[in-house]
């Protein structure tokens, strides 16, 4: 077994915790229900299982090579993509005009969570193509959406995102590419991008790089940013790829993990490309974007977890090694009968559950954004989403990593050997703290846009139904849930001390608050987390809760419990970071 | 810059929080003052910054090879090892009548802290020598201390350890590899040992394996065990490397780092061995012999993180990008003025500093166990060395993972590059939570041997010392001290609960104290580092203070102030992961 997609655990997070089906309270996605729900998660999660897990290791051993300013994936990639798209995974989400299944984007990310799980290098193809598609339904002329949708919706074309330059990583604003117009339309676009992502390769026929450039005269910064569509073959008269454009990959990077995906260093020299959306409008559509790529990234986190976790199992129940306490006979037992590789095994479930029930209740609150019944319905859902999006990306990314170490750790020996399995996914799973807005600028989000920037109303409402969860798991009758409710309600109260003390701060001191911004986004998440965790619970019939209830029950006591006690980083302030000498004095 | 030795640091740790001038008070070491401290330091600093650090990078792209069961190091390791051993630095520790130094072994800890900063890989090799060195001093006989001791002192020859097998890991006792008497005094061993460090090379003209195998008619199980001197090269009669002996390496380890390092499968084909000790007295030896390593490999974490801090910090004060809160004018500033930024450079900075403290400290009271004034100062620092190192070896090591982790968060899309040096730290320290006993392993000894094991005493010992400071702290008349000693004494009473509670637990419910061994090591840690780090600060000088003040201040308030909501996880009891389903219903 490499991989199989936990369905039971997705729909719990997804119906449960997350409460996909408001969404057709807006009266859309009509003919979805829980049959269908579980037909599109069986049916990508055998793709997931059967073929793409299977290339994950072989991905990572070979790695993509660059020949001539081609880059190829690594063996299998390709026909893989192949089956992939020929399923019609690519266009879950995408409107059934353009050829989509016009399926919830919460749906949407269940499918990608299983294919990051079996391959999160392959993954990210379909994840930026998934980026364009969307940033041209939203904002694409008719024209654009005509010729490009269909052959994103359906996979024959790709899509990359261009944001990055040398100079200009977390401060998108200093970018210098130029684009000049031509005077028919089109643009003229000269520069050079770093870090992207499936930038080139041979999985598609085409690739559509949305690349962020500036024109002539625009304001400096990152109000003086347009987003032009560039496409690596210009589409002939028959919409098909046709000449060459002038953009090429220089360069592919030697990275830690991720080696089944490309990550291109892209030049354009004078490369022809059209506008999308206004001009200098560029990063504000960006964001719309990246919102999604960031529940997506988020994902990963939980996706790449997963897939530590069933390697991890699956070992600690293989590997026979002195006598566990949960032994029942003498000699070697499973190491999974010892107290503390349980505790590894439950701290990596526990993690996966409450980063699922973070994720899908962002993705749901995006759906209900969009379609919900009424404007009070969307505009709460939007606020909700929002102040969700950094901590899903920060929170789920930074527990990747936890996991996936920990799953070394239960592998000993095994674990450090790169024949293993275990290792790779301690690689992998490095980068989705830094791509999309490192988790730093995730924090830097939350507290000032998210928190501050409404002072505080969408926060304190997230507390209001923690609250009200932690009331409904006391009363319960349940001993369990009423223990989680206990230490959330704990937790709730920290959380509003920590975010009065914000509020309060951010105007007049904002690098004291700037300091605490990584401890409030922990514990905002971990009290996301069991909230979302402790409604699925209150909700779920009894197979779910016989499933789910101990792990919950097992965060709220290891790891919501340190809440009450993070309230000293959070206030702590910036004199102690800034008066101390961290490399001034060699620098 | 690549490292320079810290060794104002390394002298806080070693001088003011570990109390190294105790030593003397035995009578030993009379020639050992300040000067000589730095003179050493200094030296070996200076071999591990220009010699080893620049040979990093390129041993871990390069590897190790092996060709017809001989293993060769990467470029420049074999030159760099000869000025290794030729500048006497491999026996520093070892006694005069051998050759060595006599210089006590925290001294030979912080010279090897440089050496594991600048190439862990390469740092592994003088390891497991001075581990052979100790176990031949200890146990070997005057025939085997004459022949070997002084060619393993002065890095002619090379050491290693023989312990695990396929089936026989953390259960070192499941061994099987076999050793039958010829008759003659020497034994014909025979077996596979896996993960054998440095088990071949050509850096050292002969290398000597201690191997643990079973004598005929041994008993079962670990009190079966016997130590074995199997050397690559019989020595001659002239004590020079002769014929070759029945062992060679028949595999090396693909592994995710220390590439400079061989792990090296060894088959033994009835070589020609002698016991070291007495029959079936292996593994006792062994577990002293590993005291001492574990130690090592605690100091390992610390050096690592060291090694990761240097880069990042170097980093953070080269990369432009975005305007710090702390910076001056407008425009791009250095990364580091960001206060995100530096609170990541800040808690590796802590966590580098509490590590140091442990490890010296746990260094410290090993050399007074041996060499102390009296019987009750011995006593008294073997019962303390004895509780510090599993908490070194798993608090240590596990913190060299986060620190190595927030070098590559700090560092961006550089830090997942292979290129950009962030990378490599944070695939090396993996290792060091593994080998040496894992860190579950740790844990179980702390609450079993060393705390149950003798009634809690001397954990009692630590928190009475760990309120003796807090009160110093209080009463200090500084301010920022005045907020540890505030810390610790909360931390103390924690521990002291935790305590009382796994006392109260062990007897009759281990696999309740089990599940919470590894919280409880990481409370005890906390309490121990900030403990050790405010006793240096209140007797170091105004430089000192100076400096090391505010690290210890932040991990008291961000680390520290985490301990009293600690004891959930701690008391949480084994009912809640036995009763789940942990991959169960799948096996």
């Amino acid at each position: 077994m490499t991989y199989a997609a936990p369905i039971a655990d997705i729909r719990f997070a997804l119906e449960a915790c997350a409460g996909l089906w408001r969404v057709k309270a807006g009266g859309g996605f009509e003919d979805l229900d829980g049959e269908i729900l579980t037909a599109v998660l069986e049916g990508v999660g055998a793709l997931s299982g059967d073929v793409l897990a299977p290339l994950n290791a072989s991905g990572d051993r070979e790695g993509v090579r660059l020949s001539n300013g081609a880059v190829f994936a690594p063996a299998g990639f390709r026909e893989a993509y192949a089956q992939f798209a020929g399923a019609g995974w690519q266009g879950i989400v995408a409107s059934a005009e353009h050829g989509g299944q016009g399926m919830p984007r919460a749906v949407g990310l269940a499918a990608h969570e299983t294919v990051h799980s079996a391959n999160m290098a392959f993954g990210l193809a379909p994840m930026l193509t998934l980026g364009a598609i969307e940033a041209l339904e939203a904002h694409g002329s008719e024209e654009q959406k005509r010729v490009y949708l269909p052959k994103l919706v359906s996979g024959a074309w790709s899509g990359t995102m261009n944001l990055t330059e040398p100079q200009a990583g977390s401060d998108v604003g200093a970018l210098q590419a130029r684009a000049v117009p031509v005077g028919d339309g089109s643009f003229r676009v000269t520069g050079q991008k770093i870090f992207i992502t499936w930038g080139d390769h041979d999985l598609a026929e085409n690739i559509v790089h949305l690349v962020l450039a500036r024109l002539p005269d625009a304001p400096t910064g990152s109000k003086g940013v347009s987003l032009f569509l560039v496409p690596k073959f210009l589409p002939d008269a028959n919409g098909s790829p046709g000449r060459a454009n002038a953009v090429r990959c220089i360069g592919v990077e030697r990275k830690m993990g991720i080696h089944g995906s490309p990550t291109c260093t892209m030049g354009y020299e004078g490369a022809t490309g059209w506008l999308i959306g206004g001009e200098n409008e560029g990063l504000a559509m960006m964001f719309t974007m990246m919102n999604s790529a960031r529940i997506n990234v988020a994902l990963q986190g939980v996706a790449v977890g997963e897939a530590a976790y069933q390697k991890t199992v699956a070992y600690a129940h293989e590997r026979l090694q002195g006598r566990g306490e949960g032994a029942p006979a003498k000699g070697a037992s499973p190491i999974a009968m010892h107290a503390d590789v349980r505790r590894m095994l439950m701290t990596m479930r526990a993690l996966i559950q409450a980063g699922r029930a973070i994720c899908y209740s962002a993705g749901v609150e995006a759906d209900l954004a969009q379609s919900g019944a009424d404007d009070d319905v969307r505009r709460a859902a939007r606020a909700r989403a929002d102040l969700l999006v950094p901590i899903a990306k920060a929170w789920c990314t930074d527990r990747g990593v936890e996991i996936a170490s920990l799953g070394v750790q239960v592998h000993g020996g095994m674990g450090f050997v790169e024949d293993g399995g275990a290792a790779q996914f301690y690689r992998d799973a490095r980068i989705a703290p830094i791509y999309e807005g490192t988790n730093g600028i995730q924090a830097i989000d939350l507290i000032g846009r998210k928190v501050a920037g409404d002072a505080g109303e969408a926060m304190n409402l997230l507390i209001a139904e923690a609250r009200e969860v932690s009331h409904g798991c006391a009363s319960s009758g349940r001993p369990r849930l009423a223990r989680i409710g206990l230490r959330l309600a704990a937790a709730a109260n920290t959380l509003q001390e920590a975010t009065a003390w914000l509020l309060a701060t951010y105007a007049g001191a904002r690098r004291d608050a700037l300091a605490g911004a990584d401890a409030y986004l922990r514990l905002a998440g971990d009290v996301a987390a069991s909230t979302f965790t402790g409604r699925g619970l209150l909700v779920a019939d009894a197979v779910a809760v016989e499933a789910q209830e101990t792990p919950a029950l097992f965060f709220a006591e290891t790891i919501l419990a340190l809440a009450p006690s993070r309230l000293s980083a959070i206030t702590l302030g910036a004199d102690v970071l800034f008066e101390a000498d961290l490399g001034e004095n060699a620098a």
